[in-house]
This record gives structure tokens, C-alpha cells and sequence, in this order.
């Protein structure tokens, strides 16, 4: 593995004061529907309202002073390009995040709002990577991919160290998958510490499932989820790192998802995106599985568009 | 005054390990918005997803045990209806609850899962109040009005008291106003403490600003508003506590409620009903009056449809 608990620690050590460690929340009624101990790790209540914010300052505090005043740089219309302007804006550097042309207004103002500079292009893979080649060239800027990347790995693995250490005696963990850092970090700490590790992934979005089954990397695929956080495909390191420690990957429908995302809402009165509610439709889909465990899941984010839900009537 | 800090107190300790003490949260950005320093009570995540598991509670376990064992009786379609139930079913003593029979199911549901017999019955004052007549009479039940009554006053008011508790040298505290029980608990403790006191009360259902204003008890009004937790007229207990007390009743419009219900949700990615998202648009609506003060916030419940949403696409 190119990522140890070490690092993790390490990680945790630098990020501390710059993100929140978020809070565990738990439900008698989810637990009673599920007939297991669920504690959710709340990173939809994270800087920047997801666990990217974890990342993105571990990235860029790891970088040398004399490398990082050059900046750095990302593609992202998500939020990872939201959480590395924001850990940029704290060390006072530039951040430079290539955006492409249709992503929403809300999402560049997030990026703009934390000083980074946007730079626009193509909705195409080439015309990004091309841009991105671009400004680094041009700033020397260091590029910081949003998962594959040891640093983004370690920092987000922090969100798994707070919650084995939050939660006594946890059996499992369950983390969304999508390019994979966040799971790639469960899976060093769960490791380590002997609990089970399981990514909860979407049917039309199953590259990592696939990945794992067949021994190929599946690098083409076109996802199909409402699950707009997990459409990414899974990276090289994160790969690496979960094969043959990730327990399973559960490939979870959107519609159990969003009935999922309902029960968070309305018992927990907790906003959370589909991409974070996955993980306990996969909990609901397994009940045998997860029975009378102490399961930790983590919600990753909270960033919906209240006039747009994906609730029967709305 | 009916009820005394010392009333609180004593609520304080008989609930203690049966309600939540709910957590208090903040948010950097809505801090900025509103140029103060807010502080939010959540009993949105109180036990039955509201503050009146307190006073339900308070008023169940005051009650002596030949007296109890007869059980309690209410009249409500909302949370107080399932908060008795609740009370009631962790002292082991029946609960009845008179419904109208135009309730929606799920309320229904939230009683009779906590053990508690429903009483059905015409949707008109009358045929409650002699629904609930006959039911006392036949059961020797007590009957528990929903706010104006001195235990729920004295049980509503331990949100005060923990907030006060949980946030050093806080200035002032807002509660919605619908019957009074919340807001006259917050007026005990926080003239006490020598802070300020504010009620939100929907510019709908204005009748307890109309009672401060005018010296009379308004008892008739027919309230339109979006805050259906909001609907009742001040209580008889409720008014004579609040008046002389309460700094100002801030009447808001449902439009604003709405803005700072999505507020909450996308900031701070909290479910709450526009009856609790009324305290942050009144802070919203008067910035001059709170302008760097610390302000507590008592969100009180989270019962919504996300079916059914005021959000504009919704």
C-alpha cells in the first residue's frame, strides 16, 4: 500500500483546527428498522459540507513552502475544487480550478467565493486535462488530482481514524465509492485496526465492483445514478489499496437510495445527497449482512438543491 | 409569575436521561449574513423530532403515582400527541389522545406507536372538547393541555435553561410563538438571567402580538400561515408570563420563513419545519436589532413532508 495509518495520523496532526471534527450521530429508529447499531459519521457537516474539506488541507499543508507558493491547481466542478480553494485561501496561496463551461453557477461561486481563480473549458475529458496542463505550465501551479493522490487519500481517511476512535468497539465500516479516496482511507484504517470495510457503490455506476471482480481496471464506463458524487471512475492507487482489503462492494439501486436518503431526512433530520445516503440503502439492502452490528457510515456530504429532490411529489 | 426558574430546575432534573440534552450548532456563513453570532438549539432532534417531549415528560412524572395510574389525556394532532404518548409509555400508564378525523396518518402512527389509544373525533373545538370530557371522565385520566399548564411551561423552559448552560454569556433568545409554552419557559429563564427575550410569531397568526399590544387576551382568529406548528392562540398562563417580559414579539411573513427555512437547510443541512425556521428569519428581518449580539435560536421540530416542500420547483 502506498498509504499507511502513519500517514493517516500524520494527516490527522496536520489537518487539526483547519476542519471540524465532525460529529457522530446515531437513531433508535433506524437501528430498530435495521436491527444493527448504525453510527453516522456526520462529514455533511464538514468545512465546504463535505469530507473533501479533509483532503484538500492535508494536500496542500503537506507541500513544501518554496512548491506551494507557486499554488495549486485541480479540475473539479465538485467539491473537491471547492475544498482545495478553501485549504488554498487558509495557507494564502492561489489556487487556480478548471471548471467546465456547464457546471452550475452555485458551484463556481463556492470556488470563486473562497478566492480560487476559475478557469472555464470544454465539458470534454481532453479539453480539461488540456487546461489543466495549460495553467500548471503557466503558474507552476502543483496539481492535485481529487483521489488518486496519497495526500488526498491519507487526508480523507482522517473522517474513518475520528470515527474508530469516536465510536468504541465498531465492527464495520461503510463509505461511498466513487474515484475512491475516501474508501481507500477506510480501508488502511480498518486494516489496522481488524474491523470490516465495505463500499457502497450505485448499479449504474459500478466500475470499482467491477474493477474488483474481475481483477481488470475498468477505466471506460458511462455512469448512470442519481448519485452525482460517485460518478467518477475509481483510481489507480485507490484500487490498489482497497483490493484485497475492502470486505465488499454493495451495489445499491437509486430508487433504495433515495428511499434511504428520505429516512436520513425525516429521522434524522438530516440533509443529506444521495451520494452520502447510499450507505445506508446498502445497509438496508444487506440486512443479514449487517445484523446486530456496530456499523459506522459515513455521510459525506449535504450538498442538494432544495427545489430540485428526488421525492415522490417534489 | 405561575412558574419559577426554580420550577425549571426541578423540570430539568425529573427529564434528565428521559428527553435529549439536544446540541447546540453554528454556522460561519450565517454568521456572516446576519452580522451576529448565532447560536442554534436543536430539538429538532429532541426525542419525537420536537421540544415538547420536555414538557410532556415534566408533566407525566410530576403526577403522583395513584393519580398517574389512571393516565394521562390530551387533545392534539400534532407533537404535543405523540410527546404524551411517549411520556406516558415510559412511566408505564395509558395515554389517550383525542384526534380529529381529518389527522393525517402518519401523526396517527407516531401515537398509536408509542402505545397510546387515539379518541376520534369531528374536526370542530366542540367536538374535541367533549370527546376529551368523556374520555377523562371514563378513565380518570389527567388531562394535559398542550402549553397552557404550568408543568408544560416548566418542562418547555429546559431548553432555555440548557442553552444558557451550553452557550457562555449569550445575549438573547428567540422562540416561535404558537401557544406560548416554549416562549413563556425561555421568558422565566431569561429574565432571570438578564437577557433578552424575542418571540417570532407568523405576521398570520399574529394573535399573541395583538394580545401584548392591545392588553387583551385575542381568543379568536382564524391564522393563516405556513407554520402549522403555529396555528394555536396564546394560552391564558402563557400570556400573563410572556407580558412585561418578553422584549418583543417580531412578526414575520411566511415568504421570509421560507428563505430562511432553505437557508438552514443548505447552510447548515438541518430538516426543520417553517414553525422553527420563523426564529431565523426574525433575526433576518430586524438586523439592527441583533447586530453583534449572541443570539440563541430554539429550533423546535423537524416534521416535514419532503414530499411536500415550500421550496420554489418543489
Amino acid at each position: 500500500m502506498t498509504v499507511s495509518l502513519a500517514d493517516i495520523r500524520e494527516a490527522a496532526e496536520r489537518i487539526e483546527g483547519l476542519v471540524h471534527r465532525t460529529s457522530v450521530l446515531t437513531s433508535e429508529k433506524l437501528n430498530e428498522l435495521t436491527n444493527a447499531e448504525l453510527f453516522f459519521k456526520c462529514e455533511h457537516l464538514q468545512k465546504v459540507g463535505a469530507f473533501k474539506a479533509r483532503g484538500a488541507v492535508n494536500a496542500v499543508y503537506s507541500l513544501d513552502d518554496n512548491v506551494i507558493k507557486q499554488g495549486v491547481a485541480t479540475h473539479s466542478s465538485g467539491n473537491h475544487g471547492a475544498a482545495l480553494a478553501r485549504a488554498a485561501s487558509l495557507r494564502g496561496v492561489p489556487a487556480f480550478i478548471v471548471v467546465p463551461n456547464n457546471a452550475k453557477q452555485v458551484k463556481k461561486e463556492a470556488i470563486v467565493g473562497y478566492g480560487a481563480e476559475i478557469v472555464s473549458c470544454e465539458p470534454t475529458l481532453k479539453a480539461r486535462e488540456s487546461a489543466l496542463e495549460e495553467v500548471v505550465e503557466k503558474t507552476g501551479a502543483t496539481f492535485i488530482h481529487p483521489y488518486d493522490d496519497d495526500r488526498i487519500i491519507a487526508g480523507q481517511g482522517t473522517a474513518a481514524l475520528e470515527l474508530v476512535d469516536q465510536v468504541p468497539d465498531l465492527e464495520a465500516v461503510i463509505a461511498p465509492i466513487g474515484g475512491g479516496g475516501l474508501l481507500a482511507g477506510c480501508c488502511v484504517v480498518a486494516q489496522e485496526k481488524g474491523i470490516s470495510v465495505y463500499g457502497a457503490e450505485p448499479d449504474g455506476a459500478d466500475d470499482a465492483y467491477r474493477s474488483l471482480k474481475s481483477g481488470e481496471h475498468v477505466t471506460s464506463h458511462v455512469p448512470d445514478t442519481i448519485c452525482d458524487g460517485l460518478l467518477t471512475t475509481i483510481g489507480v492507487r485507490n484500487l490498489e489499496i482497497i483490493r484485497g482489503v475492502v470486505d465488499d462492494i454493495l451495489l445499491t439501486p437509486d430508487a433504495d437510495t433515495v428511499k434511504a436518503m428520505e429516512l436520513i431526512w425525516t429521522r434524522m433530520k438530516q440533509v443529506v445527497e444521495p451520494s452520502s445516503a447510499i450507505v445506508l440503502a446498502a445497509v438496508l439492502n444487506n440486512p443479514e449482512l449487517f445484523r446486530n452490528r456496530r456499523i459506522g457510515l459515513i455521510l459525506t456530504g449535504g450538498n442538494v438543491d432544495p427545489a430540485n429532490l428526488p421525492f415522490s411529489g417534489c
